[in-house]
C-alpha cells in the first residue's frame, strides 16, 4: 500500500461524503432550481450543506457560504469583485507567496486591465513584511488579499490582525484559505475578513467543489451571471453531488480539528528523524507559527524533483519544491520569495500529512529518505566538493 | 415511482458513470498535476475523458476541449475570451432566446463594461431573423454566440450556416450547445464555430463539469488563470471523478444517438395524446427542426405553474414555461420572445424526454393532464367567457 503524504495538493475523499453524494447522482438527481419533488430534495440537501460549510469556518450566517467550483474560482470571484464595485480604487495588495491562482490573475489584471498589484514580500521564515504592507495601504487600494497558511510551508499569516489594517485605509479584505479550512479553527464571524476562499477537496471532500465566504453586506458582482442560483451571486446549475459532500467533508472536519496535535507530533517526528538521519536539512517557513500538517525541507545538493521520483518508486508520495522548467530545474516561486540559499533551493520537498497519516507511514520516509539523498548526492560533484573532497571534473 | 419529463433541466446521472466515478473519490484520488503514481492515474483518467467527449461532439483533436465546472462557466469564458483577444472589436451578437448565461452576461458587458450587444429576434416559431442577423454583422463584432438547440422549445438554429456568416466579418462564432450535445450528432471538425459549451449533467453525466470546446488555432484568454492545467486555459485542481463521469456519460450518449427517434415518435405520441384530449393548446417552436425530446405546450387560461404543481402531486416531474416573479406570473423571456398569444403565454409547460422515457410514462400524462388542465380553466372566469358562456364576476 502506497504512503501518500501529499495532502496540501488533494486529499483522499472520506467514505462519508461519497456515501452521502451517491443518492444525488441516480435518486434525488433534480435540478436543486426545479419546482418538483426531484428538485426539492436537492435543494435541502444543499442547504444542510452550507450550514455544514458555515460551521467550519465559524461564518455568521448560512447565505455567507456561496458555492463555486473550487478555490481558483472562488479566489477570481472575490478579486474581480472587489475590483468592479469600487470604481475609485484600482490597486490590490498581496504577497509574493501566494497561490498561483492569485499571482496569475494578478498579473493579468495588471497586463491587461490596467490594476496596480503591490506584491508584499516576506523573510527568509516566509513572514509577512509588515512595514512594506503598511507602506501599500492607501485609499487607491480596493482589495487586499493574503492567504491564511501558506500552502509550500504552512506558514500561517496573521490575517484577522492583516485585515484591520486594510479597513483602516476603506480596502476590502479577501484570504485564500484554501490551506487553513479543516486544519485549523477558524471562526471568520470573530475576523474583520470580508470575503475568503475554500477548496472542499483539500479537507477530505470532493474536488471541483469550492466556496467563497462573503461576509453579509459586503459589496459583490458575481464573475458567472445567468441563473438565479446562489442568490444571484454564482449562475450555474449547482453541482448537488458534489455540495452535499462537501458538506459532509467539512462537518468531519470540523470534528476532527482536536487531532491538529497528533499530526503536528507526526510531523514533528518525521522532521526530527530526517534531520537526526540527514545532514544538511533546512526546515522551511516559520516554525512558531505554520500549519500542524506540513514539512517543508531542503536538502543540499540533491534535486527535489529527483527525490521525488525515487520517493514514489518506493510507494511514498509527496511534492518538490521545484519543477522542471524549459528544461533546467527552477525552484517554486514562494522558494525564490524566502531566498532559501542556492544550494538547498533546489531540494526543497513537501510531505504534507493528513488525520488518515499513521506513524508506520513516517517511519517508512525516515527509512527510505537517507539512502535516496546519499545517492543523489553521490551523483554531483559539487557535493563532494562541499565535503571537502576533491572536485573530479 | 415518479415519472420524471424534465431532462432539459437536468438527467439523472448513468449508473455506469457514476460507478466509473467512484475510484477516484478514495483510490486514485491524486491530483491529475502531481507527479507520483496518484497523480499519474488521474492524468491517464482524464485523457481518456477527453477524447470521449471529442468523440461525441465531433471534434478533430482531443486537447480541443477544455473542461470546466459547467455550461454556464464555459459560456462566459467563451464570450469574454473572445472580447479580450480582440481589443478593436467591442459588440456581441446574440438573439433573444439563448439561455440566461448568456444573456444575463451580455447584459452585464453592456452595463459595467461598455459592450454593444445585438440581440436579435426570432419569429413566432423561434427562429431567427436570418435578415435582422445579417444587417447586425461588421467588422466590430467580437464575437456570436448562438444557441444550437434552445432549451425551452427544443427549436434549432442552422448553427453551422450561421457560423460563416460570422466569418465573413471576422467575428469568431461561439454556440451554447448544452441541449444539443447528446441529442443531436454534432461534428464540429466539418463546421466553421470556433468554440462551444457543454454541460455533462445534460447529458447523463454528473453535475459540476462541462467543457468549452476551443477550435485548434483560435485566439483565447483564460477566464480562470493560475495553475496550468488544461493546458494554461482553465486553471484549478481538476475535477477528476466528475471528468471521468462526463467521459463515460458521452460515450454512453454517442453510442444512443440512434435513439432519437424512438424519442421523438414518444414526444409524438405525447403531442398527440394532448391535442386531441384537450382543446385550445399551442405547440410551441419550430415543429420543423427541432429536439427529438422536447415539448413545449401552451395550454390558453391555465397557469404553467398551477399545471405544474399538480403534475407534480400525480407523481410527474415537468417544467413551466413562466414562473412567480414580484407575485405575478411571467412568461419566460422564449415565450415572450415568440409572441405567444397572451391567453397562452401563461400556461406553457415543457415536458423533455430522455432514452429513459418509457410509453407508459406518456400515458400517464396523457391519463392525467385533461383533468388539471380543466380544473384549472374552470377556475377562471376568462375561461368561460372565451368558451362562449357568461362572466360572471
Amino acid at each position: 500500500m502506497a504512503i501518500y503524504l501529499d495532502n496540501n495538493a488533494t486529499t483522499r475523499t472520506a467514505p462519508e461524503a461519497v456515501a452521502a453524494m451517491l443518492p444525488f447522482f441516480t435518486t434525488h438527481f433534480g435540478n436543486a432550481s426545479s419546482l418538483h419533488g426531484f428538485g426539492a430534495e436537492a435543494a435541502a440537501a444543499m442547504r444542510q450543506a452550507r450550514r455544514q460549510v458555515q460551521a467550519l469556518i465559524g461564518a455568521a450566517q448560512d447565505h455567507e457560504i456561496v458555492f463555486t467550483s473550487g478555490g481558483t474560482e472562488a479566489n477570481t470571484t472575490a478579486i474581480r469583485a472587489a475590483l468592479a464595485v469600487q470604481a475609485g480604487r484600482g490597486e490590490i495588495v498581496t504577497s509574493t507567496v501566494e497561490h498561483p491562482a492569485i499571482l496569475q490573475l494578478c498579473d493579468g489584471l495588471e497586463r491587461f486591465e490596467g490594476v496596480k498589484v503591490h506584491r508584499i514580500a516576506v523573510d527568509g521564515d516566509g513572514r509577512l513584511d509588515l512595514d512594506a504592507y503598511r507602506a501599500s495601504l492607501s485609499d487607491r487600494v480596493a482589495v487586499v488579499s493574503l492567504m491564511w497558511a501558506n500552502n509550500e510551508t504552512g506558514t500561517i499569516f496573521p490575517v484577522d490582525g492583516l485585515a484591520a489594517m486594510a479597513h483602516r485605509v476603506g480596502a476590502l479584505f479577501h484570504s485564500d484559505a484554501v490551506q487553513a479550512a479543516g486544519k485549523l479553527p477558524l471562526r471568520l464571524a470573530e475576523t474583520e475578513i470580508d470575503m475568503l476562499s475554500l477548496s472542499a477537496h483539500k479537507f477530505h471532500g470532493p474536488k471541483g467543489v469550492g466556496a467563497l465566504y462573503l461576509r453579509k453586506g459586503t459589496a459583490f458582482r458575481p464573475l458567472l451571471r445567468g441563473g438565479k442560483q446562489e442568490r444571484g451571486r454564482r449562475a450555474g446549475t449547482e453541482n448537488v453531488p458534489g455540495i452535499v459532500g462537501a458538506g459532509v467533508a467539512a462537518e468531519r472536519a470540523l470534528a476532527r480539528l482536536d487531532e491538529a496535535p497528533r499530526i503536528a507530533a507526526l510531523r514533528d517526528r518525521l522532521e526530527q528523524g530526517i534531520l537526526s538521519r540527514i545532514g544538511r536539512v533546512l526546515r522551511l517557513g516559520d516554525l512558531r507559527d505554520r500549519l500542524p500538517n506540513t514539512a517543508a525541507l531542503a536538502f543540499d545538493y540533491a534535486e527535489g524533483e529527483a527525490i521525488l521520483m525515487k520517493l514514489n518508486a518506493a510507494g511514498i508520495a509527496a511534492s518538490a519544491g521545484s519543477a522542471c522548467a524549459s528544461g533546467a530545474m527552477e525552484p517554486s516561486h514562494v522558494i525564490r520569495a524566502m531566498k532559501v540559499p542556492f544550494t538547498a533551493a533546489h531540494g526543497a520537498i513537501r510531505f504534507s500529512l493528513s488525520a488518515e497519516t499513521t506513524a508506520e507511514d513516517i517511519d517508512r520516509v525516515i527509512e527510505v529518505l537517507p539512502g535516496i539523498v546519499d545517492d543523489l548526492r553521490g551523483l554531483t560533484p559539487f557535493w563532494a566538493e562541499a565535503q571537502g573532497g576533491r572536485h573530479v571534473a
